[in-house]
């Protein structure tokens, strides 16, 4: 005891496989090593490791144009191995998400273009012009719905609540699928094609992040691709990014924001890949824009003039804090309202059951509504309705002041700024009107189950909330505020910048939309009131709801986890002693099956800790609640019992039966889509590395003992930290299936149910076999002194969603995903009382756990004592300090 | 067995503490069980928790204004206990940083107007002339060097690489002091002050910190403050924001370039923190400026006017991507020439030998060459030299053509413009001579032992870079390129931004230096030029150095984990098992103290697995090195000896002299920095709620044999998952000194050498009492196939320096900092061999590694089955699936 691990281990594995003598060369001297290795590896890689290219290689090289077409297959592998590079991945996912980008805004101009054109030619009569005008975005809006139901039902609405939700972690079924993209792209176009008031964003982040999944599924057809769910994770990542880059032209806003609503903890070096992405996209977009002669040059999508000299007075700055905070309250109202209006949805039974029974009325309805009350002759008149939402932000970010101080007519209202004008009403009015009429239609809007995003609209909003208030200012201080010689005027549309950026920062509590409003127009001048207004927007919203996404996610049910807000202090004191399930089910390593039976009764856990023995908990390991049912089927599957009756009566025909069994047994496993080997199907892809290639790696010298291990080891082949759910699932039910049938054909059932009940019981008497289930050997582990805080950033950090609590190797209890949300939300929701730690004045101490701590080791300690040296059990008086 | 475990461990609690029912309770329900609670201990506020606090007010309420004095305490506590608040600490660092940086500015600006009013002043003899000019930077660099020197050495240098390190949860002594904050603060302006080129922008995240560190001892005393080292870390990460961010005015670049060069992975929620603490003091700085009437209003620090409507042409790119290629190239030539002078300056004994007699002379020396060049009459009038750093930025900055097409009188120099005008040269041959004197010089003075950053100087080259750049464009296209009838001449100055960007970004490994630009100069139209050349810039410098501050970290020697570059594959295949040390030493549970002296002397490591039992290999937890030299000290202490001596002379006398040593330990206890009582020497701070103040805290009721064990568990009392290491080295060295002094004067050594030894032997032979060792009970766990990118993951997010790896609870390696890093080098340096991932090739069929997991278990398994139950070993051959 006491002495050197490696060499009892070594000897051990030594008689196994040769690998282990490399094992200990690596230790030595890992970085020579990994190069001579390296080198002999490209010595030998035309031959070994892809052993069916040579043979191409001999038939060509055999042909006449021989030299040319090794020289051709040897670029070709040179690009495929090219091809598997994170940046040229980057670089199409950019090119490719520009191009969707363009294109759809090339089709929404032409749907908005379109219904401009109806609306105009029509106007010898109000009612055509009025059915025109509503019906064109109805028949848009209901389509957009239809085919969204239809073929991907996945694509409606946002997308950003379920890309947080994917990066956490969770695979959620069919939200990367071409499918999807399909129907959210169509869906997508004809929805915004209506002119309602939805934006892109959001969908656009759920397009690139399936462009990137298209693409990377795509890509690995070439080879030289390794797929790896923590790759794919961080592609997602720089996915998001791209999405928002190329859907505002803004790189820099696209990564940042994209970090902030998708991410809790963010890697940096994801950040460069999304920077290089966004930014290529970005560029071709705009590109894009030039060549299409829309633009001279490359500039900015809303660009802005304003003075650079002298952007805006010291004094202006607190009405630019007035636009932060009103805009926080405005943004959790949104934030509110837009949820107040599914949950009625949802809540009225009658009217629920008539729209689900006819899904495109409630579309349809909305967008009736809302088009007739924006129809330019009518209510329209009042709220510049005639003026598509990039014309809105383009008139609201203009440069000259709308009030005029006095002189009315010094000012034209030039172009598509002719549309704020009213001879009956004031420019404030129709600002107010405005802002009135868009927050409710914006929020009804958004919970169309179209493809849709709420940034735009709110982003509008926001805008003429900011103009409102430049023009109250600039009517204010005709003359500016600045007290020197020089007159500088208020520029309102400064206060408009400031204003989108304040209202769309507050409902997605995000910072970065400060960053999107300089790349969109192009102007970084007003960085200080933007930071403020923003900074404070967010403060306020933050406390009073959670963000526009955080909100569908939790409508929508998915699984997240709560942020920690700031200033909350418990969260560093509350432990997880104080919120962990002590009251766990557990499963023994010298458990019977009947044991496993009860445990299954008896908890819903996914994932069951297996301790070493009841007395001692020591934790080994977890093991999925689906292989522990998947042991108990198997002990009482037909298939044994068959086997035990076979061998009662049959003993000489059994020896060959139980061959059979085995080969049967092999049969099963290769269909049960293991991934030994799928060369097979994918001939491209030089899977081949993965059939044993090298005689070290083939099972060790076969004697008869060993086989079962081996295929058991097969079996247990996912034992590694990322298991794939899919096989663990597949692999018993295929498997009875399949008995079942041979069982039923060869023999059929020669017991009485009697007997069968009788076997049964005797089965479950025995103890459980682990070695053919799936032990997860290093599942995550707590202390109960842990912070509640820490927890928090371990569970977002690694995604995990439980987590057992040991003391000395002890298993005491378990954290889950629902315990800690639900501490968070105990410690958060409880604003008012000012929620102290519970228990926190009891622990300071620390007198009372550790106590507890040594209490266990002694246990143990005394346990092992009396086991295993009884002979050694001294008088206990004389180590008593 | 399989039964429920809550039961058994709660039965055990309950007999010990009250606190067991609360924990059943709040498992139940916690959301309801928190308010109660919260209620409850409000309403006690009053009094339990602060008892001394009733008796004061007792006190006042007897006087004649009592409810006046009530009322004020009422606010006091109010305040005191709003002090805590982030958000009140985050204004409080923003605002003394604006004013530290405020202040600072002030005072450089004063010391360089001081050398030019002396150069100007002494224009009438050039000797004079040139003497002013050498000495006063040479006085003040001697001055800087000397004096941080003296006070606080660790204030020398950036201060970057530091932060990483600190981030990353490594603690360094005295980096984050008073004395090192003023050292640095005032050696930093003097550097500054004496015009080298120097930068404020590292040493700037220092201060921040620091300042960050201080305010928060500071606001402690107030109380209402959590001290915890999570919440620590996430101020110091507020902190280096607003460090960057009142050093250039420049909220959003400050925080995404702290992130960038400190951080690793990223907490989204400590991103607010920084946008609101660096909006709030580059708000300060700049509105300080305004105050001062240096600006009439809130403006960008360098800011331009550079045309908005045509910014650039797009075949201008290839020209901003040539700069960002050729900066790239640049950037890692000025780490690699950093880095070999110093690695020179080492590697000369004799020069070194001689300066570090003399420690001033260096710094003296290469002041003196690098003033001696620039002096403006003599070489530095073919570089500009008569500028300092900041107008050399306004000018490169500038916003016309310098080399004119044709018509060399048309424009005129103006101001300091002048500058950069030679009669007998022309403006590219002083751009090239400026950026290779510059580059040389820079490299240089950033080794000088005083407070610098180099990220200002590479600046000012990068900007000169791409002026010359911009210039030669110009030249080359003197009617700009568009082919439109309108004329767009080429803006150099753009040229002068892109180029600063992207240098200062290749030396970095930032790309986040883009929107500082866009912050200094206020102006955005130039993004994608400056996305382009930055992204470039950082691919070439990435792929060719480590960024300068981790070139500083690696030559400090600084604990560091490389960064994982991108499009190494390999880290996907790279597996724990083949980087593990498999080699460990280990203590087992029932291990002699001999064995203890065996593993200390047979390995250097810092924590010991402790496992169950050499043959299970069960890890239980890991055990401070420090510990198990406690324990054996403790064991082979003459105070042991003394005690066994007086058992066995005087058996009546023993009783009381046991009595005695109890006593002692307490003492021992108090005296060695137990957290329990710090009350008495911090009066202000309410850390009373730390005294066991309730009875359900105070030790269980007294009976004898407890106190042994509360003892002992005081000094468990730090087994949670932040031990403070000082605690743990103070504990056994203040005992065994002590006990030897009360030895010495109470009995003298009455044994004989021989019988001592004997003794001793003896005591090795015992059995080891773990019970009064920290033993850390959750070490992190890894598995063997766990990938490299994942553990690399995991060792960043969560800081650790090592992991066990264990299989199935077994331990069977350890991946220390050390392996990890080497493997990450050994996958990245072989950049021209193509490391091939060593062992991927034999790896994916899996067989083998999880055949051992299986042989494992099913010895595990057999040992238990053999055990625990032999009367149920049934025939091994029935199940044989």
């Amino acid at each position: 005891s006491g002495g050197t691990m490696a060499s009892e281990s070594e000897a051990q594995r030594a008689l196994q496989y040769e690998q282990t003598l490399m094992y200990g060369r690596y230790t030595q001297d890992l970085g020579t090593f990994a190069k001579d290795e390296a080198a002999r590896l490209r010595l030998q890689e035309g031959d070994t490791p892809r052993p069916r290219r040579p043979s191409e290689l001999l038939e060509y090289t055999q042909g006449r144009c021989g030299p040319c077409r090794v020289c051709a297959l040897q670029c070709q592998r040179f690009l495929i191995s090219k091809v598997g590079e994170d940046w040229v991945f980057l670089i199409l996912l950019g090119l490719v998400m520009a191009l969707v980008s363009w294109a759809m805004d090339f089709a929404i101009a032409t749907c908005l273009q379109a219904q401009k054109w109806m609306y105009g030619g029509l106007d010898t009569n109000v009612l055509l012009q009025y059915m025109a005008w509503v019906t064109y975005p109805t028949v848009l809006i209901t389509f957009s719905a239809g085919f969204t139901q239809i073929l991907a039902p996945q694509a409606v609405g946002s997308g950003i609540p379920e890309m947080k939700t994917i990066l956490r972690g969770v695979v959620l079924k069919e939200y990367l699928t071409l499918k999807t993209f399909v129907a959210k792209v169509i869906g997508l176009t004809c929805a915004l094609g209506s002119g309602m008031p939805l934006g892109k964003e959001g969908p656009f982040v759920h397009i690139a992040s399936m462009c990137a999944a298209l693409l990377s599924r795509f890509l690995s057809l070439f080879g030289g691709f390794y797929e790896n769910e923590a790759r794919n994770i961080e592609m997602l990542a720089a996915a998001c990014a791209v999405g928002v880059g190329c859907c505002f032209a803004a790189p820099i806003g696209g990564v940042l924001f994209s970090i902030e609503v998708t991410s809790t903890f963010f890697a940096v070096r994801n950040y460069w890949r999304g920077f290089f992405a966004a930014t290529f996209s970005a560029f071709i977009f705009r590109v894009l824009a030039v060549w299409n002669k829309d633009e001279e040059t490359i500039t900015a999508l809303f660009k802005t003039r304003f003075r650079l000299d002298f952007p805006f007075d010291l004094q202006e700055l607190p009405a630019f804090a007035v636009i932060g905070i009103a805009s926080g309250f405005g943004g959790a109202l949104f934030v509110y309202l837009n949820r107040k209006i599914v949950q009625f949805m949802r809540r009225q039974k009658t009217i629920n059951r008539f729209l689900m029974k006819k899904r495109l009325l409630f579309p349809a309805l909305v967008t009736l509504i809302i088009s007739t009350l924006t129809f330019p002759p009518g209510f329209g008149q009042f709220m510049a309705g005639q003026l598509t939402q990039k014309d809105t932000l383009v008139t609201l970010f203009d440069n000259q002041t709308w009030a005029k101080q006095g002189l009315s007519d010094e000012f034209e209202y030039l172009g598509i700024l002719e549309a704020w004008r009213h001879p009956r009403s004031n420019i404030f009015i129709t600002l107010v009107v405005f802002i009135v009429m868009k927050f409710w239609m914006s929020a009804l809007a958004t919970t169309i189950p179209v493809p849709c995003g709420a940034f735009m609209p709110v982003f509008v909003i926001g805008a003429a909330f900011g103009r409102l208030v430049g023009e109250s200012m600039a009517a204010w201080f005709p003359d500016g505020i600045h007290t020197d010689s020089n007159i500088y005027r208020i520029v309102p549309g400064g206060y408009a910048v400031v204003g989108a950026a304040a209202l769309s920062g507050a409902v997605t509590h995000t910072v970065s939309t400060a960053v999107i409003v300089f790349e969109l127009t192009g102007q970084i001048s007003h960085i200080l009131p933007v930071m403020i207004a923003v900074i404070l927007a967010n403060a306020v919203a933050q406390s009073l709801q959670p963000s526009l996404y955080d909100s569908i996610i939790r409508i929508k049910k998915l699984p997240y986890l709560p942020e920690l807000g700031w200033g909350h202090h418990e969260k560093y004191n509350v432990r997880v002693e104080d919120i962990m399930v002590r009251d766990i089910r557990y499963v023994t390593l010298n458990c019977k099956y009947r044991d496993l039976q009860q445990v299954l009764h008896s908890t819903k856990m996914k994932n069951l800790p297996l301790v070493e023995s009841a007395e001692s908990m020591i934790l080994l390991g977890s093991i999925e609640r689906t292989q522990v049912g998947a042991l108990l089927s198997n002990q009482l599957s037909p298939h044994r019992r068959l086997l035990t009756l076979r061998q009662k009566v049959l003993s000489e025909d059994g020896h060959r039966l139980s061959d059979s069994s085995i080969r049967f047994q092999i049969n099963t496993e290769t269909s049960s889509g293991s991934p030994a080997r799928p060369a097979l199907r994918k001939p491209l892809k030089p899977a081949l590395k993965r059939v044993p290639s090298s005689p070290a790696d083939s099972p060790p010298a076969g004697t008869a003992d060993h086989t079962g291990i081996a295929l058991k080891s097969l079996f247990c082949a996912n034992t590694s930290a990322e298991p794939t759910e899919a096989q663990a699932v597949a692999y018993p039910k295929a498997k009875r299936v399949r008995i079942s049938i041979v069982e039923e054909m060869i023999l059929g059932d020669k017991m009485t149910p009697a007997e069968i009940l009788e076997w049964e019981e005797q089965q479950l008497d025995q103890l459980v076999d682990f070695s053919s289930a799936k032990i997860d050997p290093a599942p995550f582990q707590l202390v109960e002194h842990t912070s509640l805080h820490k927890t928090h950033t371990i569970f977002s950090l690694l995604g995990l969603d439980h987590a057992f609590v040991t003391s000395i190797g002890r298993l005491v209890g378990m954290v889950s995903l629902k315990e800690l949300r639900k501490a968070i939300e105990g410690s958060l929701t409880g604003k008012g009382v000012k929620v102290r730690p519970p228990l926190a004045s009891f622990r300071d101490s620390t007198a009372s756990t550790t106590e507890a701590d040594t209490t266990a080791l002694r246990q143990l300690w005394d346990r092992h004592q009396h086991h295993h040296m009884p002979r050694e059990a001294g008088p206990g008086g004389d180590d008593d300090d």
